[in-house]
């Protein structure tokens, strides 16, 4: 076998990255850009750098079309430390926030949220109906008093997702987007601050992405340690320390990809083909297919669905995998099946999935 | 030119890599061990990554010969994460702390400290005298009700470093080693907790590796932010949430490349000759080539002088720039030149410097 030959990886994250965007990286790996350098060893204050570090967020401006007063911040940490990061910045002592609760991450946020001093209302728990849709926007009865409204717009393990924009009616809006941004145009002028881990379809893990709302900004208060400060990385183009230079770079790359592909207008097409046909294939097998979301909140990126017995849903990972394609596993928590099929996921991989679930079925239903 | 040609790279960090580690993830870049997939689009979950994140762990164990009860974690956030961790996790509310500051980053974890609620003392502060040289052991008062002692033991900017592991007589022991970690042997028993950002002698930026005691892990309060807990990455395998996958994929392959070479003995030895060449030019310049520390505190990591002007520090680094040398000019606080010779800075290169030092001053002395 080539030694290079790539699979069919479903992955939920870190996940498939562009074929295209690993060649380029694999050939500047020893020097970049005649550099004599990789990436890696350059310093992060170094014009070279500093125009890497441009060019990757200017890659997410672009793609979002983000207005000015937005600015686009590299942390590190995954979504997890943001957990913590957005209450300990916008949620006062004496004030409290709204958190909508529709899956796992969900969850940690508000257990994060609880450690603080604020209060924590929980105004949509999806839980007691074991994570199986998303509320709509006329469902949530916002406080109007909240400092902020966190919600997930999509949750990877049980495969939901939000269709819209949820509407704060002047409450600021915090998205946990790491398993959907950059997959389909949003309306930016909803949201005070979304935040991203890359690892599903920015780049690698070890980089946050923080788009932030420079009103958002200013309600930060002093004295929190340096780097759990969001002004810290606003005020030094996110680099209050040393950023993970390398995952800022592939992030450039990523967001240069898709441009070329048409932007997010392009690619919510072709996320919602992808998806539309691994459903197609779930809701045709009479029933041998079981899909776990409810239809109106079903995942472009997490297709989730068991087979009639675990055994079965243990034989299809297994036979999947030994045809070329991997990671098909669900969650320990939920079992089943889950195909992650973010951005950098080819269609010609959804194309196998679907045959070789009516094949599977055929010969196992 | 190649376009693989590589130049020698003097950066105070993220520093250089060995060339063969750039070349092993050059050539798995598309496919790890046959897998068809990028060690950045793995599962972190997955056999294939926690056997990474193992060799990973097993070559720090090996290369410190660490003890049963140290584990080695990895992080993100850097060394300036830490500042804030160490006291939150380590400095009680109603206990003090003593702090022996030789530089900017021990000022820094100073500052950090400061902002959380116990008590902070400075009891080293080489800033009067211009960050020139470290304490000897004996000029050192420790607090004996201290809940922990914090040094780094090599400062980049100045170029200082500690000759001698320091001796808590009973206090733990807390040392910033990011820019001198595996460098040499170190007496691991004085040690709690040694942090390291990976990006001088471990790896590319975004990652911290924290060797820490189970003893002082036990000592970390409840109901700290998860990702702010050290024991929550012990208790996880060092995955509460998702790691910089990549970094620690190569932090694997340089503690590789180190055991090859023969572990921190030999290592040690290079860095003491390539040290030693760069000071001896400098003392036998006739005065031309100032050093900045003290004979006793040199650093062998980051070598520190100045030229009789400020205008001949930067027709150095020009010249020495357009002869295949770079990240030679000091930092900005300080002015002058600064040579990091990291663990993975080939002997080569600093002959080639010494050769430039020589031909520089014959030219403009």
């Amino acid at each position: 076998m080539n030694k290079e030959a790539r699979i069919f990886n479903f992955s939920s994250g870190p996940g498939v990255i562009p074929t295209p965007v690993l060649e380029r990286a694999r050939d500047e790996m020893l020097s970049l850009n005649g550099s004599g350098m990789s990436v890696m060893e350059m310093s992060h204050r170094s014009e070279i750098f500093e125009e890497i570090l441009s060019f990757a967020e200017q890659g997410i401006r672009d793609i979002l079309a983000l207005p000015n007063d937005y600015r686009v911040l590299f942390l590190q940490g995954g979504a997890s430390l943001q957990f913590s990061m957005v209450p300990l910045n916008f949620l006062p002592s004496d004030g409290s926030s709204d958190y909508v609760v529709t899956g796992v991450w969900g969850e940690k946020a508000v257990n994060e949220a609880r450690k603080c001093r604020g209060g924590v209302n929980v105004i949509y728990d999806g839980k007691r109906d074991g994570y199986r849709t998303v509320p709509d926007q006329g469902e949530l009865r916002v406080s109007s008093d909240a400092a902020y409204i966190h919600y997930t717009s999509n949750e990877t393990i049980d495969g939901l997702e939000f269709s819209y924009d949820l509407d704060g009616a002047g409450v600021p809006i915090i998205c946990d987007a790491s398993s959907n941004i950059l997959s389909k145009p949003i309306d930016i002028s909803r949201y005070a601050l979304i935040y991203a881990g890359a690892q599903k379809n920015l780049g690698p893990s070890g980089v946050t992405v923080v788009i932030i709302k420079d009103e958002l900004l200013e309600r930060a208060p002093a004295g929190l340690p340096t780097l759990l400060d969001y002004r810290n990385f606003a005020e030094n183009n996110s680099m209050p320390n040393t950023p993970n230079t390398w995952g800022v770079y592939l992030i450039g790359l990523v967001c240069e990809w898709l441009k070329e592909l048409g932007g997010v207008t392009s690619i919510a097409k072709i996320n919602a083909e992808k998806a539309a046909m691994i459903y197609e294939a779930i809701d045709s097998s009479d029933g041998f297919y079981i899909g776990r979301a409810k239809r109106s909140a079903r995942s472009r990126m997490n297709v989730t669905f068991q087979l009639p017995t675990a055994e079965l849903d243990g034989k299809f990972c297994t036979q999947a995998e030994a045809a070329g394609m991997s990671g098909l596993r669900g969650h320990r928590s939920v079992g089943g099946i889950r195909s992650s099929i973010y951005n950098a996921f080819p269609k010609t991989g959804v194309e196998r999935l679907v045959d070789f679930m009516a094949d599977f079925a055929a010969t196992n239903g």
